[in-house]
């Protein structure tokens, strides 16, 4: 079997993905201030009625970003009050969120494959994987949901984003 | 650095996030019928005008798995047509391309982490990867994308599906 690190295989994904996610907020704004719109107008975009809005997708995101990088460390998962109520906000939150992924040093993922990863849920009983699991099919399926309804929501509002500014370059 | 394989981080990723694809398509046949519409409804749904319709993101997420498998294998990329024309044969595609999936030998990836990917572009330059950057940069990232959007479509027609449909039992 070819050896990828754990780390190599989280940390720089997540954070070029939340570098992606701050070129995106940088489009909206630019978007907004061209059709004359508060960029608080994006703060309530949801794709569905029942779906969450904006911020909490950006919120959400940021959480399985830090509570992957946290957990597979080891480490207590840094706690975000999820209070941004502006777009500039949000963007801090991202760039709070990226330090924090890059603050995480890759020796401190050795091992991690096998480590037993708990995630408590509001109802029912909590999720237990091994930390291979947990990335693979939880951290970075659940990370790649938020961040894509956040570009979502954003083309729906009608800021010019294409795929490769979903990739980034 | 903690090893785990380059296959490990892909293959099982893909193949059960496809499995997961079916049963939302399962629950989308069976909304249909609760409400006596045709499946053929959902086959124009788009989150955007300038964004693609519902087969094509299902196209694009088996393009993004079985191209993926195929060129960290070392392998010709498998060639689909492109024809799907009814939910039903979209399930097919997703199954087909989760049995390819499936069929790469673990062992076809060994070393696949420094291989050099090219992948071809419409307009401009082709794009340059080695093997561990294409899949955690382009891969991976743009199969959630079209899976995530597959799935904010059905939510959006009404299908009743929630995160844990999204991330599979």
């Amino acid at each position: 079997m070819t050896p990828i690190s754990m780390h190599a295989a989280s940390a720089p994904a997540f954070a070029k993905m939340l570098g992606n996610m701050l070129n995106w907020l940088e489009a909206a704004k630019a978007h907004a201030e061209a059709k004359k719109f508060s960029t608080d107008v994006y703060l309530t975009l949801r794709l569905a009625p029942d779906m969450l809005p904006l911020p909490k997708q950006i919120q959400i995101a940021s959480d399985a970003a830090k509570g992957c990088m946290a957990r597979l460390a080891g480490q207590s998962v840094p706690s975000y009050e999820d209070n941004e109520a502006t777009l500039d906000e949000l963007a801090e939150r991202i760039r709070k969120t990226r330090d924090f992924v890059l603050s995480v040093p890759a020796e401190a993922l050795v091992g991690s494959e096998g480590r037993e990863i708990t995630i408590p849920r509001r109802s029912g009983d909590p999720l237990k994987f091994d930390g291979a699991d947990y990335l693979r099919h939880f951290a970075l399926p659940n990370f790649y949901f938020h961040a894509t309804t956040t570009y979502a929501l954003l083309r729906h509002a009608g800021v010019p984003l294409g795929k490769l500014d979903y990739l980034g370059g």
